[in-house]
């Protein structure tokens, strides 16, 4: 399945800022793409690329004063595969999981392990302990946790959304993390492209998406306790501890976003 | 100048856990090391080491039911200077930084940079943009946080160390980390040896030490909110965002600490 | 000066629900209203007034499932005088207020006095001991908090409008009425009528309004860190410690807000 | 029932310091007093009386720079009969609650009832309508929180000790009463002498104690998440919505407690 991805973002800047992008696809899925990546600056600017310590693709500007935009546009070949969940699967022992896994277990900005760890011990502790525990987390938070934009805000943490049971995307994946973490389940965040594939259209403008996944049976599975439905078409730009480590776009000053246009749709294969 | 350092920690625990071992010499550090570095475990258990995301090394074991002990000892060779404060040298501006300093700019789960920017601004924003800079955040956060055992809890961020001004020595440094990277200083969280070489000797049972490292100058400089004097003799163990990533020991259920022996001293290079 | 006053709200209850009315104008000033003070509802229901533990006269009503409105319209006969800064006034010491002043002195929900000490007198410790003081507060907070309606939240409080900076009227108030305890000046929280007399119109519709009061000189003097400049036709319906005590309807179950409209405007003497 | 009554307090006082004094019996009780109710002050100092908000004595003094010590010794004649479960007792609707109610059904300081609705409803949704709910609340707090002195700190909410699951004596209260008042179950904080009576003796100092009152069946009934279970003489000193109203002393200024003796024993009739 070919799949158009792209954005569109432009900001004000009142003086020379450094910016951090995280606007690429994430180099487990760029060999996918057809085109070549170019994330596009005006003015014309040098990006610098590096690898972060999560293995994402990230770039690095130093924007003047001035209009600024930033634009990208590609196609990706997906295999349009809906997420499968993993019934039965037994989790993985802590001791028996790869090192890399270790980070996903702790707490982080925005995910309070440490303080969340009773409730979810309270709520998921008599729960199998295999896919159906994690199945139960995302229920959980989809059920009770109520989607709006007025919701959001910048400082709100899983603990915070626990007790007001109201958020944005990156809410009900934090809320979801926290309580894996806490159960020893290992869970990351991701950001990415996600378009209404297979599903009704959404009536709310195009945006990134925010999911996240969980490391069982060897591997990492996406769970997605906002849209609790299989989905296809989940192109990773990057993946962290949490909203912190995968902000699309991090100004080390002031700036102001003016544009925002997000594209992920399926294409004809004629079209590519 | 030659230091032996070491520790005996002793655990009662109920049943098989996994526990995560900080409790290596930092591999910068460990070349100076004298002997073999070994974690002596009772019962005698295989430990499973490995090289965690910010590059210390840990271990892992899988302890059974009963009780554990965990013993270290060694000397190590250390240059004997103290920490040298980089007088007038220029804070780097982000867009020279090289990308490992990207994550010590951003919030971790005890250093709240989102919440605190404003506070850091007030407080610092008229200060040179030099070493000058970290100094006044170092003086800031001793002179305002009284320090004392009982003011420990293991939720407390730096926003509440600034609200109540009462903290540990892991406090002081949440602190002062926070408003450094909230300042686009990167700032990193550090814990280790520290014994009580060319000051008087602190009536306290000796512990780890936890400080601050600061990149400035192309380097990462030691800085020490807690005691703010030069020392000698700091044996680096592991470094991170903040306490979450450097926990010393971090059991995957619920264990019992019975035990807790530190020593740090300098010994004369007969004795070695 | 007559001041024509009222509000139109409309409600959806789903179930019969018990609600609490702090819609009147407050005892202290009903004595100079033109019409007898009576709260319409529709359907048609017998409201049970009472004076709250700080002289506020409350109603209550047990609503019916389906449509509620509540209507209310009178006139006032105001002084017209603005509010006068009591320049150079000296600040009561603790022991010389009467007890009513008491409780205004301690912490409340949205004003954590305990955590916000250090703070208040960090900033405000070196102002003299008078109304100038109180005026350091209320410039403070006026000029370093941004006003904007998608910055309410209904759990901020005083704390996080002085971590964040943004807020609306309440968190203003809430704000300066907890630098101000700390500072061991008693300050109440205030809901009232306050229309543009005197002043610009503001382009946003016509709203209730939240000041604050603080002790000083043997009386309680108005204070306004939302609008820091003097106004004229505060006409006050409530006083509390802050937002809690005097929420203008308070839904002992759900109940959906579907109008609200309130009316404050100066007339000609003919027009009464 | 005889009970002697009394407490032994001093203070060092670096400069002249208001305090108010919450330590008398509370007047609903005082009759029973056998002798005369008398805070002996050292040095000699007038004590001014006043009746707060809540129905409380208070007392004010200035104390000057030095030691301070403040000394009350009683006898008061209990019924001596235990605490009685309210069984199958319906809750009061809100509309059938006399106005007294109302402010023990909101937010206070220490117990965000906004915060904390959810998980009130989530825990307690499904039990009868009647003094059933209230044993379930008082139950679930008494069987998840630990108690511990090291777990005390001042800015202690009920949101923190639902999060932390550890405190002391008023931190089981403030979690109950939030959970209460978010059932529309009114709740106020007491505080008094409760003696070892007709229970093993505690192996700790005697101390004041915290417990908590709901209203039901048409009167106030108390309810010790701390103990949960019956027991004898409990002699209110104060009450109100949370810690902060009836903090049994209250400096406005620095003063440092140097010793704090509380008794509270039945004693044989011939001996009074």
């Amino acid at each position: 399945m070919l799949i158009r991805i792209g954005y569109e973002l432009a900001f004000e800047v009142p003086r020379p800022t450094s910016m951090q992008l995280m606007l690429y696809v994430h180099p487990d899925q760029a060999g996918a793409l057809r085109g070549p990546e170019t994330i596009a600056v005006e003015p014309d600017l040098p990006v610098a690329d590096f690898i972060d310590a999560f293995g994402n693709r990230a770039g690095r500007i130093l924007a003047p004063a001035g209009s600024l935009r930033i634009r990208y546009d590609n196609v990706i070949d997906d295999p349009g595969r809906p997420d499968v969940p993993f019934k039965g699967q037994p989790l993985t022992p802590v001791h028996e999981m790869p090192p890399e896994c270790w980070r996903f277990l702790l707490a982080s900005r925005y995910c309070e392990v440490d303080r969340m760890s009773e409730v979810a011990w309270d709520l998921f502790g008599s729960t199998p302990e295999s896919w159906e525990r994690v199945q139960a987390v995302v229920d959980w938070v989809h059920g009770n946790v109520t989607f709006g934009y007025p919701f959001a805000r910048p400082t709100k943490s899983a603990c915070d959304v626990y007790l007001e049971r109201q958020g944005v995307c990156r809410d009900f994946q934090h809320l979801a993390i926290t309580f894996l973490r806490a159960l020893n389940i290992p869970a990351r965040y991701t950001t990415g492209f996600l378009g209404d594939i297979g599903v009704p259209a959404s009536p709310s403008p195009m945006d990134f998406s925010a999911w996240a996944e969980v490391y069982i049976g060897g591997a990492w599975y996406p769970i997605d306790a906002r849209h609790n439905q299989a989905r296809i078409g989940r192109i990773v730009m990057a993946r962290g501890r949490d909203a912190v480590d995968v902000a699309l776009t991090t100004s080390f000053g002031a700036t102001t976003l003016t544009q925002f246009t997000v594209w992920t749709e399926e294409i004809a294969a004629a079209a590519a």
